[in-house]
């Protein structure tokens, strides 16, 4: 249990991590407040698409919530990007934290066409906007703990430190900003948001925690004691993460198919310790004025390891995994130096809580009851290649 | 003569710049076509400002451009956050340029309020991202000049190369986007666009200037041979850039109010220089996939600086000229280093046509004949703090 209860808003509470953060924050003792629009689960349907575990309406998983652990979440349904909203629950609730979890969190999603980046661009964006503006105007104190992504650094030929360096040019030195490069409308959406989020702590002190976060793998949190209380889980070639996809391909006897020639190296991170991650974050707040980031995730793998992972451990269970690569629908560096720091979380106390070699097994095992929801969309599976398009 | 006459679509044609750069362009040969909301009218008249010189509506403007000039410049009237006019009008003309003024160009405007702020940040990237996806689909060659501008740097500690720069860091190299720091939504929109323009060329293979203008001032180019060719010129605390406020202020007696200790330095440029740029740009295209960025002013003042420059220029004029510092409005360093390299266009050609000194004394005479228009609108010369509010 916490030293101290707080009083959390989690912005996006009914997505992947936001119901697993919601349960595992309110069981901790944390007071929970929740707010969402369900646009996830109308893009992924828009899509064609569905979660491999089939999920509970928003009301079956609070009351099921409330029967099984005796804690109640409050939840709000609204959209970020109208003011209105967001300033009134803000102004109501005076949150000690507010996790921001409440964007268009898909890569390929972002680049179906002009429609899908102007969407995903507009909707993050002003979401975060209105939630500073929210803020400043009616609650100065609370912490805005917001997610990003690693992929905002892209893949430099130089080491990655946490959102900032010192660096001497010419003679001279600073500590600045560490460049960005993005690879989709939607990581640029996170780089947009680091920039206003950083400039709001400068001009208005507030205080800001930005997570640059690896990708999320898994089925399980502790919580999820009851079917009602999983949360979704995609594996279609637009919602899908690259754990995740394999998983689901394991599960069906479909090949793995990473991406081109598989060297693209990435930060990953289970969902349990992802949402570790961000309850240390919320229970160790920044000062006020402070704006820091995190690089969040346990170890990097290129996408030809990981393949590998999840075919050794499919193996152990009794599938045969077989593994295909395929052109990369993506415009990125196949290959490439990646030494990212991630060190301030560990400081402040977060230890792995698997190996991934286990995670994958457990993944696997929940998977395989909902074999049939995944052969079910099996078209759903090989990419189309919307960078190139 | 240019030696090709080129095509060239102005996003913005009814601004500042794009009216002057309009001109200039279909005058020495160029086939000009533009596009604008009029929402800088608008805007400003919004905030209960106007311009001092007085403008002629598009049409007069284009009528009297044409008997004058015997060039006839074609308009279009129309919003970029509305992809179908940004596509019919890139796809009917297939410009080999597009010149993209066509943003809310004002750091005190968005900084307003909320409502400001998202305006501002959608209205920019969401007519950039158009503009990138109209081209994409309908003109992959024609080369995108966008205006930016050296704002998106901020005032690091450091030398600012042009967009760019090669860093050693822990023992390894890259050459990396500088790192940005905005100083208002509104330049925060311009980091943003840099980063999805960048992220164009490499995707697509299109192809980029984005330039990092100074602070722009002064009310000529050559064009301006008759009163309904003239460009606006803003003086208000919300729309008018330092220089051009001085100007303003000094024709009416009012003292010249430079903010806080006036260290604040920052490249300059004046209006028929920034359109020699702009013109030297169009006319020499990066190659294709090609993303450049060019620094865009003449020379660095500080704004004590360029407060005496206006008070010698008006006193040769028989004006009595007083400066009186002010508290700085803004959140800024108000004293700092500032060594911004500006190469590229000097090795194209650009050479500064006027010393300031003399700019300055045209200016005053073209505001002297606008004294009343001024004066009646005094009460929105102080600046009010919307960085603090």
């Amino acid at each position: 249990m916490p030293v101290m209860t707080v009083r959390i808003l989690i912005a996006g509470m009914d997505g992947y991590l936001g119901w697993s953060l919601a349960m595992s924050l309110a069981k901790r003792g944390h007071e929970v407040i929740g707010a969402d629009n369900y646009s996830r689960r109308r893009n992924v349907e828009e899509v064609g698409a569905w979660s491999a575990v089939p999920i509970a309406s928003m009301d079956e998983r609070l009351t099921t919530f409330e029967k099984t652990y005796g804690k109640e979440i409050e939840f709000c349904e609204g959209d970020l990007t109208d003011y209105h909203f967001v300033r009134g629950v803000v102004k109501r609730h005076k949150p000690d934290t507010i996790v921001h979890l409440g964007e268009q969190p898909c890569a390929p999603y972002s680049m179906i066409d002009v429609h899908h980046a102007v969407y995903t661009q507009t909707n993050n964006i002003v979401g975060t906007l209105n939630i500073l503006y929210a803020i400043h105007e009616t609650s100065p104190p609370t912490h805005l703990l917001k997610l990003g992504t690693m992929g905002e650094y892209g893949t430099p030929n130089i080491d990655i430190p946490e959102g900032f360096f010192e660096i001497e040019y010419r003679g001279r030195k600073d500590k600045l900003p560490f460049p960005r490069f993005a690879g989709s409308w939607y990581h640029w959406t996170k780089v947009h948001d680091t920039g206003n989020i950083m400039f709001a702590c400068k001009i208005w002190g507030l205080r800001s925690t930005d997570i640059m976060q690896g990708v999320v793998y898994g089925t399980r949190t502790d919580e999820m004691t009851d079917d009602t209380l999983l949360t979704r889980f995609d594996f279609d070639e637009v919602w899908g993460t690259a754990i995740n996809r394999y998983c689901a391909q394991a599960v069906i006897g479909h090949k793995l198919t990473p991406y081109g020639k598989g060297g693209q190296t990435r930060g990953f991170i289970a969902l349990r310790d992802s949402i570790q991650c961000l309850t240390i974050a919320a229970e160790n707040p920044p000062d006020k004025g402070e704006y820091r980031v995190f690089n969040q995730f346990d170890r990097c793998y290129n996408v030809t390891e990981l393949a590998l992972k999840v075919k050794e451990a499919g193996d152990r269970l009794g599938l045969n995994v077989k593994i295909e690569h395929i052109d990369d629908p993506r415009i990125e560096a196949e290959e490439h130096y990646y030494n990212p720091e991630c060190v301030k979380l560990r400081k402040l106390g977060f230890k792995p809580s698997h190996e991934i070699e286990e995670e994958l097994e457990l993944t696997l095992n929940d998977l395989m009851k909902h074999k049939d929801r995944i052969a079910a969309k099996k078209d759903k599976i090989m990419p189309k290649p919307y960078w190139r398009m």
